[in-house]
């Protein structure tokens, strides 16, 4: 139970630091690149709006296909083990045998173990989704949970660099401001981060900075190059 | 040998979804929106590239990071297994009991399996890694290589849909070769990932194909109402 919820919460932290990464580093970057080559906030900021709602549908809709294929994927192999169980079962008890050994139990051991778990169907195929597939059972709402959360955080990082372009007038303006604001959010972000991936925190807030300001400076560099 | 391969060839796969999911739609969607605001194929192109730029680092170097977490949490939590194991063994050979019975394996059975596992420290560990956190030991160039396929593999899939805007005169024409372009891009992309991950791949290639549209369709209409 304790697990469970673990796992659930983990899940939900881990969407949103999948939309926030993005969401803050990358509009960021495109608003960096564009101020280098225009002079009109309008355009930095239509084109901010229309990278943040593209990347929050496809990321979005993205991580919902992803939490749908998984759980597919598992329910395809836990039928395919129900029949190999129910087929070749001599097969699946070697499989199981196999595993064992690997750890180093003696024949009997891994004899004794196959006998009890044969015993009953239901727990066998549990037992070889787990270990010898490595599969969990994804939670059925895994899907649009991950779907809204991947959104909404890719939204919300997004708007926060963007917002310094609604209050400047010249681009140039708007850069310098979203480049403090940005360089702010990166840093308690990663740093929040770091904590929940149990990391070092001020490494780890070092670094989500550093990328987000390598990819707004060669953004910024390049889009400068060609206009 | 033969599963290690596997696991690999199915990271890398990943890693090309991954980046191309994103490539294909979200410089394709910010393109179609800006189509609707400005007049010059430059602007569209200078955002499309700094887009591109931008995106291939931050989940270039975002796998990056993904991947060095996995490798230190799993390091970090196999000291703690050891220590456990060490410090207390009667707790940790607790657990492997409590494993195997809620796959109703009997005393005589658990008392057996944990003897023979606790024999070697080693074998201990790996089981307690793989069996109760459920860890993998991860590859040492997962992270390097996780970085440079979902980076190239943005930039590839995003330059597909600017391509148009190069070879046209004005935006309006250039998103109408583009959403071409793309939504063939999309159909092929969708049809083999599915066909790789075991799904049905016309309706895969379907769903991936609407995602792209309804991003760049969004993306179109709200850059247009801003403008």
């Amino acid at each position: 139970m304790h697990k469970e919820q673990h796992l659930k919460s983990s899940e939900f932290i881990s969407d949103i630091v999948i939309g926030m990464s993005d969401g803050l580093t990358v509009p960021f970057a495109l608003a960096a690149g564009l101020s280098a080559a225009v002079t009109s906030n309008t355009i930095v900021i239509t084109a901010g709006v229309a990278e943040i709602i593209a990347g929050c549908i496809a990321m979005g809709l993205g991580g919902y296909l992803a939490g749908k294929t998984e759980q597919d994927h598992y329910e395809s192999e836990l039928r395919r083990e129900y029949e190999e169980v129910e087929k070749v079962p001599e097969k699946e008890m070697e499989e199981v045998k196999e595993i064992f050994a690997a750890y180093g139990v003696d024949d009997a051991g891994q004899e004794l173990i196959v006998q009890q778990l044969a015993k009953n169907k239901d727990h066998w195929v549990d037992f070889m989704m787990k270990f010898e597939l490595g599969l969990e059972k994804p939670d059925v709402n895994r899907a649009r949970n991950s779907a809204i959360t991947i959104g909404l955080a890719y939204c919300v990082g997004g708007f926060l660099p963007l917002s310094a372009y609604f209050f400047t007038n010249h681009p140039h303006d708007g850069l310098a401001v979203s480049a403090v604001i940005t360089t702010f959010c990166l840093f308690i972000f990663g740093y929040f981060k770091s904590k929940v991936t149990g990391q070092p925190a001020l490494t780890g807030a070092l670094k989500v900075t550093a990328i987000g300001l390598l990819a707004a400076g060669a953004a910024f560099l390049i889009a400068r190059l060609i206009s």
